[in-house]
C-alpha cells in the first residue's frame, strides 16, 4: 500500500500550491519535484484562490507568517475546502507566540484539514489550546519515547476524531492516526535535527502524497512520514568524513529522487496500532 | 561572439539588480556570482529605484509577486528605462492566474524589456492576452518540437517586433529572437526540469550577460541559454549513482562556476535563422 | 579563550531569532544548526518580541527590508535590549540606498547592539553618516590592506567607543574591536566572495557566539570571525576539479559543523592590538 502511494505521486504529478516560510521554501519545491510532484508558490490573496484551483493539493505552513499571508492562507484554505482539494497544515512554532498559536487556530476552526503534520508540541498547543515550546522545536519534557508512546497515540487519535484530519506528530517516534488506526514509524535518524525544514519538506511531500490518492490521507501521511525518514537514514549512510549539515540535507533531497515505491515498501519500519 | 559575450560578464563584473521571488532567490544570486557578475537583491519601494541606480542591469520575475513588490517592479523597471540600463523580464506563471497574468501585462505597457524570457505557455500568454499552463511549467500541448519549431519561431520573431525585446522561449528546443533573427538552441538535458528555479536563474545569467555587452541583446541572451543548457549537460554528465535532483542542482552552478567563453564558442550547439 | 566560546555554543545550544533577508536566510538558520545553536525566524511585528523574549540573542540584517520589517526589527532590538539579550546588527548595503543608510541609523539610535558586523564600506556608512559602497560589497578604495590597517584599527576602536558595541569589519584581512582592544584577523579565503550570504552566516553564527558567553562579546565575535574564515580555508582544501561555488558554499557550512573548539583555538590566526 505504501508502495502504491508513492508510484501515484510519481505517475500523477499533482500540482501542489504551498503558502509557506521563506526559510525553507526552496527545499520544499525541490522536494517536491523529487518525489514526482510540480511545486508552486504564490502567497498574494489576489491569486491565492485561482492558484488554489489549479492544483491537485494545498500545503500551508505558518512558519514566518505575517499581517499579508495569513488572510491568504485563510482564503486559499477555504477555496481547497470547496473544490474538494486536500490541505495540510504545518503549524511551525505554534506555541511560541500568540500571533501563531491564534493563527493556527483560526485557522483550524475555517479549514478542514486532510493533515496536520507538527512536532508534539506543536501538535500539543493545538489540541490543548496551550503548549510549551522551545522555538520552532519540540519541548524535551514533551518527547514522545517508548514509555510514553501509549498515550501519545491516545492523544494524536483524539485529536484526529475532533479535526477530521489525519495527525503526523513527529519526533523520533513518529505517529500518524486517524480516528481509528495509528502508524508508530521508526524511520528516521537524529541527524535530520541538524538540517532546518526537513518538517516543512515532509509536510510538502505529505501533501503531494494526499493529493495523488483520493480517499487515502491516512496511508498517504504515513507514507510520506516513512519516505522522509527513510530518505534520512539513506542520506546518513552517505555521509562521508568531512561531510557536514549542508552534505546531509543534499543527501536527503537526493535519496528522495532516487526512492522507488518498491524501496518504500520494503524498508517502511512502523507498527499499527 | 557568444565567447566574447561571457568573458565580457568576468572582466566588467556588473552589478544586478533583482526583484525575484523568495522561492529561488538564493540560487539566482549564486549564478550571477558563479558567471563573474553581483548580485543585489532590493525590493521595498523606498529603495528600489536608488538601487536600479547603482546596477549594470535589472531582473524582474513575478514568481511570488504580491501587493508590496508589484509597484516596486514597475519603478524600478522605469527607472532602468530612464537610465538606458537594460531590464529581463521573466513572467513567472503568466497565465496561472489574472494577477499575474495582468501585471505581466501591465509591467509590458510601462517598461521597455531588453530581453523576455519564459516558457512557451507564459510567453504565449504575454503576446495572446491569454494562454493556458500548468503552475509554472509549460502545458504540454504548447511544447516547440521539430515539428512546430518553424510556427514557434515565426511566433518568437513577431513577438519580439511588436514588443522591441528580445523574446526567449526556453524548453525542450531553445528560441531566443529579435525580429530578424532567431537562434535555435539545442543545449540542454531533460533533468533541469527536476530542479526549482532554472528558469529563474537563467533570466539572471541573461541580465548579467545583456549588462556586459551593451548593443548585442540578441547574442547575449543566446549566450546565456546556451550557457545554462550546457551547464545542464555538463551536470549530468557529473551524476553518480546516488545523486538526484539536489546534487544535479549544484552541479549547474558550479558548471556555471567553471565555464569558460572558449567552452561556450566550442560547446554551444545552435542554429541561426 | 576562543576554544570557550565555540565550545560553549555546542554545550548550550541557545536559540537565535534572526530577523534577516530572504536570499540568504536558509544559509543562515542551517549556519546556526551547523555551529550547536538554533534558529527561529520571525519578522512580522504582531509577534516579534515574543519570539526575541524566548531567545539568547537576536541577529538583525537589513539585506532586503522593507516597510513591514523595519518596525519589526526596532521593536525586537528595543525587547532585546529590555531583557539583556545580546543584538548583533549585520548593516548590509548600507550606503547603497537612502533607505538602508537612514535606517541602520535609526536601529543605532534606537537599539543598543552587543556587534556590529559589516565590510569597511558599510561600516564607515555608519560611522561617518555617509560612504560609498558597490551595492552590498566593499568599495575597492576603502579596502583593508596591511598599508592601511592600523589606520582601520584605529577606526573600529573608536566606533567601538562611541556605539558601546564590539566593531567586526570584514574583508581581505578581519578587524574585531572593542574600545581598548583590536583582533587582526588573517583567516579566510578569497573564494568566499563566490558565495552569497557568508556574511549573513557569519553575523548569525556570531549571534550564537555572543549569546552562549555573556560578558565576553568581544572574544565572542573574534571566535565567530576566526570560525568562519577557517572553514573557508578548509573548505578551499577541499576543491575538486569541477567543484564550483554552490560545492564551495556546501564545504563552508559542512566544515562548520565538523569544527571543534580545540581546531579553532589551534587553527585561529590574529594578532591582538
Amino acid at each position: 500500500m505504501l508502495r502504491n502511494i508513492l508510484d501515484n505521486v510519481r505517475a500523477q504529478a499533482p500540482l501542489i500550491h504551498s503558502i509557506t516560510n521563506y526559510v525553507t521554501v526552496n527545499d520544499c519545491a525541490n522536494i517536491l519535484l523529487a518525489c514526482g510532484a510540480s511545486p508552486i508558490m504564490a502567497d498574494d490573496i489576489g491569486e491565492v484562490e485561482e492558484i488554489t484551483a489549479l492544483c491537485g493539493g494545498l500545503n500551508l505552513n505558518i512558519g514566518t507568517l505575517n499581517a499579508r499571508t495569513i488572510p491568504a492562507m485563510l482564503a486559499a484554505g477555504k477555496r481547497a475546502n470547496a473544490l474538494g482539494r486536500p490541505v495540510v497544515f504545518d503549524p511551525v512554532g505554534a506555541g511560541a507566540s500568540a500571533l501563531r498559536t491564534q493563527t493556527a487556530h483560526h485557522l483550524l476552526e475555517e479549514v478542514r484539514f486532510a493533515v496536520i503534520r507538527g512536532n508534539i508540541s506543536e501538535v500539543k498547543t493545538l489540541a490543548l489550546g496551550s503548549g510549551t515550546t522551545k522555538g520552532v522545536d519540540a519541548d524535551l519534557a514533551d518527547a514522545v519515547t517508548e514509555d510514553t508512546l501509549a498515550g501519545a497515540v491516545a492523544f494524536a487519535r483524539q485529536f484526529a476524531a475532533k479535526t477530521g484530519a489525519v495527525v503526523a506528530i513527529t519526533g523520533a517516534i513518529d505517529i500518524v492516526a486517524d480516528a481509528q488506526q495509528a502508524y508508530c514509524i521508526r524511520n528516521g535518524h537524529p541527524m535530520m535535527r541538524l538540517v532546518t525544514g526537513v518538517g516543512c519538506q515532509l509536510s510538502a511531500l505529505a501533501a503531494a502524497c494526499v493529493a495523488a490518492s483520493p480517499g487515502h490521507p491516512l496511508q498517504a501521511a504515513a507514507a510520506a512520514v516513512c519516505a522522509m525518514g527513510l530518505c534520512g537514514e539513506r542520506a546518513f549512510a552517505r555521509m562521508a568524513q568531512q561531510d557536514g549539515n549542508f552534505a546531509y540535507r543534499g543527501y536527503i533531497l537526493d535519496a528522495v529522487t532516487n526512492l522507488t515505491g518498491a524501496d518504500l515498501e520494503r524498508e517502511a519500519n512502523y507498527d499499527l496500532r
